[in-house]
């Protein structure tokens, strides 16, 4: 091969694991962070903005060790020897500021944020390296019913923006209760709760993943390990049988868990158990109080889980105060009318984070969706979070209470594409074409008009020679209406209007009844061009928006 | 001093260079982005956004001769050694974009995008590091009518957002004229355009520093150069006295010189020029037929610009085409009804990007402000742009034209804030306080049915122990009403709604009349408080919003 003496062009590509937004996306995603905080200022949450960078020592955990600090977040080192980095997400940030602005900010500080973080991970399918997050965080308040707020006003702006009551649950825990679980399995010492970290790691992993695995799969990685369908193992946390069964307990006494199991064990691919035969499964056997409680009616179960629960954690005062707390939570959402069809308590909501010291909270989608192999699943979490009392601390020695939740934008965008509840169909403009070069002016006159009288409109700026391009152009732009005025219409005062939208259904059946009586265009003297727009757009007006 | 063993505590600082927006803030931005966005899309513009991060190599300019690419981004190197970086503006993302897209996207491309870019320079005082910009631009339009649609858009943009029609200019220019003048003035060779390279780059931003340094400190900077107060010497041009008078009356054929004359020679410090005098000034020997031209009536003024500039670029056959799109431009403009009294030519216009090709434009607000030092001062510009058409080129190797602005949106939400026309005074939200620690759930049961009914609220959430503190964090929030519940009240199921706007108001002057009559605060039943807390707001709605 010759060599290129030529310098390379650059490649245009959007970097590895990231993406550009188009058009309705934009505009999409826009009207849904509109709605949120419409909500979150209702609750007296202020919007707070802060910049994209940090300094790698405010951010924390990433601290730079070897040559850059890479585990995790983009970093670069300033010129006067600072390391800087992009924010990998909202809670580090709005933790400088609670430190730095101490003496301005109102205490408690509710603010919210909505905007891009970015992760220095490897990009896979669906796996990006900047998305959007929406937070909202009650910074200096030490009740539960910051806790419980957040809880509410997360309810209401998932309605807000279009997620029905029944299609969401919001999932509440409290990590001082799995705290006191903890301690009564023995992997918890209060007076030194730096043994058994890694166990409880472990465990709290291993909670998390109820859903994915199931009660047996939790089970082998709170003991020996387990082995994964492609032959991988993970090393359990090594509990004995005894220790395990209190994990079990606990995590199981879900108000959902009746639910979960005739999901797992009634799955079509599975033999049909006989409902008499779910006493006799393991899971009877391991958890005979749950299969009373699971039975019974979702809204008469608070009590009875608060019951069963403090019976677990009985001898552990952290414990008991989780419960304590959980209460309050239930009652002061109850007197707001939130009760378990919108909010419930659920013990397997472990949230991953290390930082959670109090209650922690999921909200999660419960309509089913065909996954990428096409069987049907439930949409899952899009939003979660939780009491982290410890954040602001690291900057200033004080403890200062906080808790928050973070929406994941994107997930709960796909989820209202799945519903058909997103709202982005935006109209494309009215096309002016341009017949005679010379005549331009005129034209973007036109286009003028219709603008100033509040319509989408646009003059074709190609090259116009080719009147086809035009039309294509037209189509592609998803233009309701092309204006035509040659010279005979120009000599006559008269513009043409030819409906796209309605040639485009002719075109798709030409024989179609209800569009014969139609004229696919009309002319029009040009005075009457703005009128004649707005009467043809109105017969395409979407009555549902 | 004592060694310290404790880990140091991280600083809770913004990064040098960058800054938080807190409440008013954000919303303010956001209102006027939404507001711009509108225009945007009623001229058929699309929402673009791209990622924050960019390779190097597509950026462009900036590439890693050295360790890393510190000229003017922030820069770092991937795992697998690609350069990624921080944009530094929105006009590079939207070539990559047009290039890697090009076959999806219609043609021509018209595109907005808002968003933060990153500039790596030293922070000095009103200068950031991360700053928001709002970009329109045309992509694949080759006619002018493409760059007179993006004047006409920027003008319905700043009127919509606020800026009233005669506080803001948008003047026009031709790099092509210019390169005409150079042509003339015997320092740009069409056969080879690599010479004089240098002496046109000083020649451009000598033109463009006219406001600031006046006709004497550019004519120095086109010869020999000029020393300015401090002694320091920047290096001209060096051009001949003949060549400098070509390219200054070329300068000095705008449409306001009169203006700028008056300015710069009437200022209170110099004695008082009588007006005969004028003729008599370096100005009136050099640019004889200026002062004719600028004493005339603007709105006369296009054809005799016009006139006089096609008689300076006379002999270059690019200075001819650029005078002939001067007036296309203004022809398109007119019969859309943009008039000099928003939109005019004015040859002063450079933009100092190296890369723009065709006509350049440039948004200038002319109300005046008092600057740092308390002089009045013309407010200057807040957006320009023009058209460069090679910006595409570099992917590709098809050259695809394209034009597009840039509206500073910092500069213009100050200037909003100059004219008192930001709509940022947003409502405090009613705040509910703890009088009875055992009945949150009452409280937070009156701020639900507030919610409910759309008025923006809060419990508190602070230690509800010290009631002054309660009121103290209403103040701060800027809460209109407090509402209050002690045990009496709740007992006789009422509540307390206190008027804390009233409270301020006879706190500042307690003997005012218009006052006295009216109750600081009311007693109402539980059921009724939505009701009265809409009554008692009502009263505070500003009439102006």
């Amino acid at each position: 091969m010759a060599k290129d003496k030529q310098p390379r062009k650059p490649r245009a590509e959007t970097p590895k694991g990231f993406r550009d937004y188009f058009g309705a996306d934009v505009v999409e995603r826009r009207e849904m962070l509109a709605k949120i905080s419409a909500v979150y200022e209702r609750y007296g949450f202020d919007p707070l903005e802060t910049s994209a960078v940090e300094t790698v020592e405010a951010l924390g955990k990433f601290l730079p060790d070897v040559d850059r600090p890479n585990e995790g977040v983009f970093g670069w080192q300033d010129e006067d020897g600072d390391w800087l980095a992009l924010r990998y997400d909202l809670t580090a940030p709005l933790a400088r500021v609670a430190a730095q602005f101490r003496n301005d900010l109102p205490s408690p500080y509710r603010r919210y944020a909505m905007g891009p973080v970015w992760r220095n991970e490897k990009p896979g399918p669906g796996r990006f390296r900047q998305f959007y997050q929406c937070d909202a965080d009650t910074v200096g308040a030490p009740s539960v019913a910051a806790d419980a707020e957040i809880c509410a006003m997360l309810s209401d702006a998932l309605e807000e923006v279009g997620i029905e009551r029944g299609d969401y649950i919001i999932r509440v825990n409290n990590r001082k209760v799995l705290n006191g679980v903890m301690e009564v399995a023995g992997i918890l010492d209060p007076s030194d709760p730096s043994k058994f970290e890694a166990e409880r790691g472990i465990v709290l992993r291993a909670i998390d993943k109820l859903d994915r695995l199931g009660p047996l799969g939790v089970l082998a990685l709170l003991g020996e390990g387990r082995k994964d369908e492609s032959g991988d193992f993970t090393t359990g946390a090594g509990l004995t049988e005894a220790q395990a069964k209190v994990v079990m307990r606990f995590v199981m006494a879900t108000t959902n868990i009746h639910d979960r199991m005739v999901e797992r064990f009634f799955r079509p691919e599975n033999p049909l158990p006989e409902p008499s035969e779910l006493g006799s499964t393991l899971i009877g056997i391991l958890f005979p109080d749950m299969l009373a409680i699971s039975m019974s009616h979702p809204a008469e179960l608070k009590v009875e889980t608060l019951e069963y629960l403090s019976s677990i954690v009985g001898i552990s005062e952290t414990g008991r105060q989780g419960v304590e707390e959980l209460e309050q939570i239930a009652n002061l959402l109850l007197a707001q009318g939130y009760g378990p069809d919108r909010i419930r308590m659920d013990p397997s909501v472990v949230r991953g984070l290390g930082y959670y010291t109090g209650p922690v909270y999921e909200a999660e989608l419960t309509f089913e969706i065909h996954d990428e192999k096409g069987r049907k699943r439930q949409f899952g979490s899009v939003a979660g979070g939780g009491r982290y009392d410890d954040l602001v601390k690291r900057f200033t020695g004080q403890a200062v209470p906080a808790t928050g939740v973070s929406i994941g934008v994107d997930r709960l965008l796909a989820a209202l594409r799945a519903k058909g509840r997103s709202g982005a169909q935006s109209q494309g403009p009215v096309v002016v074409t341009v017949m005679d070069r010379d005549r331009m002016a005129d034209y973007m006159a036109m286009v003028g008009d219709l603008r100033r009288a509040g319509i989408r409109a646009e003059m074709y700026l190609g090259n116009p020679k080719n009147f086809g391009n035009q039309l294509k152009y037209a189509d592609k732009r998803g233009s309701p209406i092309a204006i035509i005025q040659g010279g005979d219409e120009a000599a006559k005062g008269m513009v043409i209007l030819k409906d796209l939208i309605l040639g485009a259904k002719i075109a798709e059946n030409a024989t179609l009844e209800e569009w014969k009586d139609r004229p696919a265009q009309v002319e029009v003297p040009v005075a009457e061009l703005v009128d004649a727009v707005k009467t043809m757009l109105a017969l395409y007006e979407s009555p549902a928006r």
